[in-house]
């Protein structure tokens, strides 16, 4: 029901919001869709030197004139005029490029809503543009990614998400898998003759190579949630070994882009910097920068709460307080908690300059050790390069890498599926039971490309957009 | 020669920058202009579903395609083309209209840099449009003041100018001048004849006629520089009678658009705030606001030159420490030392709740009295309703109103050479003199619209847009 109301009432409305950034600018965009764009525009728009109207104006073609309202001259614009299907939305469509002053903006949307437009919910337009089939659901959402995305790597695996890359594979396996289904429903036509059409073993062979698939498409996850979220780096080590400096440090220095953004877990302020064209993202920083970081505030269980969050961890301890005894012992503690291999400890010897020249720990070589003077901001350069050469990924424009957790969810499900289906070929279970896992596996891919979708989910994936796209 | 070397630089170069405001968004554009636009869009961009290309796209039409860099898709656009001489500038121009990333935005900026195109200069596009003959110099000043427009009142007096009101108004007056000065020509063409071709009464006339629309364009400076930056109102009393709380209290109930901006003088922060599409602006609130309001730091000299500079003065007290005789003393004082007529005091009798509520100080009636509490949010809208009223100022869309102080200072200079012609009839020197004034008049006229232009004018005036347009 929900659905189809929600159908209706995209036949029904045209929309309109601000697209362009807020603030003040050169210029501004303004975008309206709907089936009544063009009567709304006619309505408020005056052609200069011309009598040319917007719904009598050429696809793909921009008019010059005024915004006028109450015979008053808002502004003097360019029109952009997009005929259905071969619009962003696939409706009827204009976007108005104005002066970019808030105020004429904030004007011109009020004028187009007095005038029978309504303001946009967010994401709407990409939703328009997905009921209306120009693009599919991962399509979709790579667009939200793909505006979110501030590093080289993360928008490498958002454009080729938006291009389609990840659909196609997608859509592979649902032939595939129809292949398959094909095969067991021609048996099941006859299944009073009882025959077998579909060879088992050629059939096991199939679901090999799609489940084969699957979990290749599975483990990227674990590369593409790292690329779009930042790799996360916690800094460890005793009070007053100067982490704090060391944070500042290293984000001063490192001009790239520094943020501060809110964390998933509460309170939890992480700092993003990139490197390289990679996202790193420093975990938990709050108690760090705030200087807070005795032992009371931290505590052991906070510490492991942020290494078992962590890819890479800076070990961070002052030279000239330690022995080499006591970092090795810190470090078999360290690694008995730390059970996943692809962990990365590196031991940051902190106020070297204080120390003598000469001393160094001769820690086990498998763990890098750079000695730095935070303070002095002396070596911090050999950190950048060690951090970039610990991640060093090459993802190609052409790659597949699932960055969505949604995505990755109904993988794991369709690959659970798989299990079952495999189970059956293995215990000769009859071509019903295995149809049934089929479509329960077909079931899932469909929800990742929307061929299969359910309200809740198309809520939550246009919620994440901003208003006017 | 540096003006030689700005066209010859304007007719080579190709220029780009992002117009729409900084951050992200659903969309963003990037603009190019220059005789190598077309060329350099056509090295990276390319049609989807066709093979366009942008060189031979018609005038004012869109493509729709992707932007690839070393073999790199970075986004899929729009690009809007634009020929000479019809575009902003008058060159061939595009805009890429990109998903609105910060990054996507960054690469493609770089990518057409690395094209060919150069960053352009703040106002570059205007200034282009200026000596393209597209505007005339008042119109390209208008063009920033209507992007930093933020109320009703100041986008009426840029549009306007935007669209060539003011620059008529200014044509209107050299056409009239010239008038004069063909007929004090034609005199000197038989100065040898000693014959008076120009009825000197009649010359008068025309002279009388001139002075009075250059006074009347002189006299809505006042009106229009005040709508500009908004209407200075300055907030006095003694110490701990709740200026602070008052100016806290007023701004936050009006949501409307406030902030602070630097003001004019050094440490002066001011108060903006946008009431019924009027400006008001709050004079050095930064005292108030710190709270540190006693009468070491403010003083009389400070609290004079805060006076001196606003239109409305609100002056607060205590409504239970002080006596009518104080109150009508230090109004007095004030009167004594307001000199402008159209200076408006109104009088804020604060902490109004903690008073018998049948107080009411009875103070000469021209002088409105609002009783308040600051502190509970007790009848502060009629300060709202108070200050509209006073400044109850009309402006149709057609009335021409000069904004600019170097319009001002241009119209100043016609009126005093103007003045130098009257005196010149009075006493009747020859046409050759009169004729020299008339030029001079012309000379300033030309400033305003750039008919006559210089360097350094040009380079301030630039020099206040933003990158992009």
């Amino acid at each position: 029901m929900k659905f189809l109301y929600f159908c209706a009432m995209i036949s029904q409305d045209t929309i309109c919001a601000i697209a362009t950034p807020a603030g003040n600018g050169a210029i501004s965009v303004i975008r309206m869709s709907g089936k009544n764009s063009f009567l709304i525009a006619d309505k408020i728009f005056f052609s200069i030197k011309s009598d040319k109207k917007i719904s009598t104006a050429k696809a793909n073609s921009i008019l010059f004139g005024t915004i006028q309202f109450d015979d008053k001259i808002i502004d003097e614009v360019l029109v952009s005029v997009f005929k259905t299907p071969y619009s962003y939305t696939g409706e009827d469509s204009v976007e108005i490029s104005c002066h970019g002053s808030v105020f004429i903006q904030q004007k011109i949307l009020e004028i187009l809503i007095k005038s029978g437009a309504r303001l946009a919910n967010p994401g709407e337009y990409t939703m328009r543009a997905f009921f209306n089939g120009k693009i599919d659901l991962s399509q979709a959402e790579a667009v939200a990614d793909l505006i979110a995305s501030s590093s080289e790597s993360s928008h490498k695996i958002a454009i080729n998400q938006v291009r389609g890359g990840f659909s196609k594979e997608i859509n592979f396996l649902r032939s595939e898998l129809l292949d398959f289904i094909s095969l067991i429903e021609l048996e099941l036509d006859f299944s009073e003759e009882d025959v077998q059409f579909a060879d088992r073993e050629k059939l096991k062979v199939l679901i090999d190579k799609i489940q084969q698939k699957v979990q290749s498409l599975m483990n990227s996850f674990k590369l593409g949630n790292v690329i779009k979220k930042g790799i996360p780096i916690a800094i460890i080590g005793e009070p007053n070994v100067g982490k704090s400096t060391l944070l500042n440090a290293f984000l001063n220095e490192e001009k790239a882009i520094v943020s501060e953004i809110a964390g998933t877990t509460r309170d939890a302020i992480e700092d993003v910097i990139v490197l390289n064209g990679i996202q790193f993202r420093f975990i938990d920083t709050a108690g760090i920068r705030n200087s807070v970081d005795t032992i009371e505030n931290i505590g052991i269980s906070k510490t492991f709460e942020k290494i078992s969050e962590a890819n890479i961890v800076l070990y961070v301890f002052d030279i000239n307080k330690v022995s080499k005894q006591h970092i090795e012992q810190k470090l078999q503690e360290l690694e008995t908690f730390i059970t996943e291999k692809d962990k990365k400890i590196i031991l940051i010897a902190n106020k070297f300059d204080l120390s003598n020249e000469s001393k160094k720990l001769e820690i086990d070589s498998k763990y890098k050790t750079i000695y730095v003077s935070a303070k002095h901001k002396i070596n911090l350069e050999q950190i950048t390069e060690t951090l970039i050469k610990t991640v060093n990924f090459n993802i190609n424009s052409s790659d597949v890498v699932v960055s969505n957790v949604r995505h990755f969810e109904a993988l794991t499900n369709v690959n659970q599926a798989i299990v079952e289906i495999k189970n059956g070929l293995e215990s000769n279970i009859s071509g019903d039971f295995l149809a049934q896992d089929i479509r329960q596996a077909l079931h899932y891919l469909g929800l990742i490309t929307g061929q299969v979708s359910e309200d809740e989910i198309l809520g939550n994936i246009f919620s994440r957009f901003c208003i006017g796209k």
